[in-house]
């Protein structure tokens, strides 16, 4: 059961710090604010009782079973980020390299870039390969150019594309969906439209792919349905989501930390860091409010992980500008055990490292810069789970996705658009046309 | 040959901008700051011309030409952040996963964390694999801990330990350099005293790894001198690092820029950033002056790469809050050119992607999004290199090693140290040794 532990942020000056009274006093808006979250189409947290939808997966993975040796996804942004951090948290970190396989290999074409297309299609054999085409709108012109690539890779290699090709699209619009309505033999996964690309991993873009490469689908489910309760709950002590919204936002506009670091000192949420950052970066980074007025509100996200990046940014997070909310994140349990072997004659310089295994050293060293950083009057809060598994990890994402939800309110900006990009990408297509 | 491109900057709004003007006025510092740099005992831009150096390295490498299959660098920060980079760079992008193997396969455990040990472990053949141990000060309890670890898997397995590991650590000083004078059978190679961890990738921190795994280590240096040459030269339209330099201050220090976001719109230098990062933040991120007062200066950097991250993160970018100072790094040429297939029945909605190649697109997506941000008023410059390779890389490596030796003038800070990282190695020895 993921804990939310804020006893750091009392314990600095009040200039940077929050009392817990500072943030109880948060509460009398959570009625308000989840009123209005519910007033809005959202599908984000009702699809997890789809039923209908894990069991088209469940029997689309069984009906496959076997017949490939890699899943390619090809997606960008929302479309592959939830998947990429599903598989980085649960499956072997090095899950590729190993040389016995039980499911397919996954790998994510989330660029454009020819060196990583060619780069993994060097890995393919394509016979034995699926891709999935993500995206949401149908309409992405990375994903479409990708799908119009390895479309004419498999043509010209004499295979079936709807043999090798499941689409993962808007259930009416878009250029993939037409494709789909043209060749009803190719398998169609739906996104529903009220549920937005960055909150759309537990649905067909997540879970498909999840599913394939054995990961316990249910489970995270699970763990996101709990987290919903509590986002649900109109309890302040029980809305964790609630709470740590306020305390991003109080940070954020009454202390000057418009930096939310996000640091796990757990090597395989390394992913979850770039997951979590399209999403608090996407939602909250806004011009408008939600009266129209301009006021160019943003967190930036910037990831860390512990305690490989004490050696790289600590410096900065100790001594440079008091600018950042660190948001530490750990677990009870790592998957493995293993010990420090030590040696008497290294008693006098490594002392310390007697019967310490490699997990007390991690943990320890995460107290170590929490503490110093309280030293240095940095404000830190600490996300705790049990162990990294699907109901754990579905726990985390929803709890994350709903916190997300309720700063946006905090802000009372609109959380679920994303107005920004689409200059750049009218630009784009003015310049090819051009030349 | 490396271009700085700054043309943006005077295209936006003087309070977020720069004029030409504004940066050329600095260029009365040159000399001076130069001067003083000069005046400090640095060995990074001198250690390139230690032909003995590249010597040694070159003789081990044909030595032991054949014995290995892995090679294992367990280091962490500027031990492994370089090695890291070069590899990433400048091999396949998934090297570790093709079939064909012509060099060792090079893993880095630049963690603690059990799951991140184990989980390179289960991939290796002990009697196969060389382990490089990679420690600057030859005490860092994190890389120790790790060469504990694998020296007993080593002896246990009937190994000899100096047949598997090798030491790049202090000429002097150390446990370390104590273990390999007790036992002069291990190979050791010096990193200089004078030279930091974060500067060190072109010494045997980096070099040594990169060489064994076929990279051209000759071609990073004469790239890099080059560089030096520029950085060295009093002339300010010579001096890009020095014209970097200035536009990170200012922006900083006078438009309110604080954060630098670097931005490679090439998949293979999606590691040159990290190795950035801790370049920067330690570099900077200073609580005292040279004067020994307190300022708190630092400038955070963050990593992004085109094209992914404009569905991750331009959102923020373009409409959040005016803090960032953009750096895009672009090539001329990507590895491989790649030409996005095109049917007419895509016309109407695919229209712009006809004849266009990945790199078009990619490199168009970049201009887009650049001419977003000036319409938006937020500040951007742009790297320009021909290619992704050693001569390149050692130029560009040694470009923001030299921009930020300057930068720490503009601040009037020690760049070279990093004593904010003191307090929580001490607590955590502290806490270990308590319980």
């Amino acid at each position: 059961m993921l804990k939310l532990n804020y006893d750091k942020l009392s314990e600095i000056n009040s200039d940077h710090g929050l009392s817990r009274k500072e943030i109880e006093a948060e509460s009398v808006n959570l009625k308000m604010y989840l009123d209005k979250i519910k007033s809005y189409d959202l599908g984000f947290y009702s699809i997890i009782d789809d039923e209908k939808l894990l069991k088209s997966i469940e029997n689309y993975a069984s009906q496959i079973k076997g017949k490939f040796q890699n899943i390619v996804v090809l997606g960008i942004g929302g479309s592959s980020l939830g998947t990429i951090c599903l598989q980085q948290s649960l499956k072997h970190l090095y899950q590729n390299e190993l040389s016995e396989q039980v499911y397919p290999k996954l790998h994510v074409i989330d660029n454009i870039d020819p060196d990583l297309i060619n780069g993994i299609e060097e890995l393919l054999n394509l016979e034995q390969t699926l891709f999935i085409v993500v995206t949401k709108s149908g309409g992405t012109p990375e994903t479409l150019s990708q799908f119009l690539y390895f479309r004419e890779k498999v043509k010209s290699s004499n295979l079936v594309i709807e043999d090798h090709f499941v689409f993962v699209t808007d259930p009416e619009k878009g250029l993939l969906r037409e494709l789909s309505n043209e060749n009803p033999n190719i398998k169609t996964f739906e996104v529903p439209s009220n549920v937005g690309g960055r909150f759309s991993v537990l649905t067909a873009v997540g879970l498909l792919p999840a599913k394939l490469i054995g990961i316990n689908i249910r489970a995270l489910i699970d763990g996101a349905r709990e987290m919903r309760d509590k986002f649900l709950s109109e309890n302040f002590e029980q809305n964790l989501p609630f709470q740590m919204a306020a305390i991003q936002y109080l940070s954020a506009s009454k202390k000057g930390k418009s930096i939310n670091v996000t640091y796990p000192y757990v090597q395989k949420l390394i992913k979850l860091s770039d997951w979590y950052r399209q999403l608090l970066a996407e939602s909250i980074g806004k011009e408008l409010d939600r009266g129209g007025d301009k006021v160019n509100v943003g967190i930036t996200p910037v990831h860390a992980l512990g305690a490989t990046d004490q050696h790289s940014q600590n410096q900065l997070y100790m001594e440079g500008p008091n600018d950042k909310l660190f948001i530490f994140i750990t677990v009870d349990k790592h998957q493995v055990e293993l010990e420090i072997p030590f040696e008497e004659k290294f008693s006098e310089k490594l002392g310390y490292l007697k019967d310490v295994s490699f997990e007390k050293l991690l943990k320890t060293e995460m107290q170590g810069t929490i503490d110093s950083l309280v030293n240095y009057n940095k404000p830190s809060i600490k996300l705790e789970i049990e162990k990294v598994d699907e109901k754990n990890l579905g726990e985390l994402l929803m709890f994350l996705e709903t916190a997300t939800a309720f700063l946006g309110e905090f802000y009372n900006i609109d959380a679920f658009n994303q107005p920004g990009v689409e200059m750049a990408k009218n630009l784009t297509k003015k310049y090819l046309t051009k030349t």
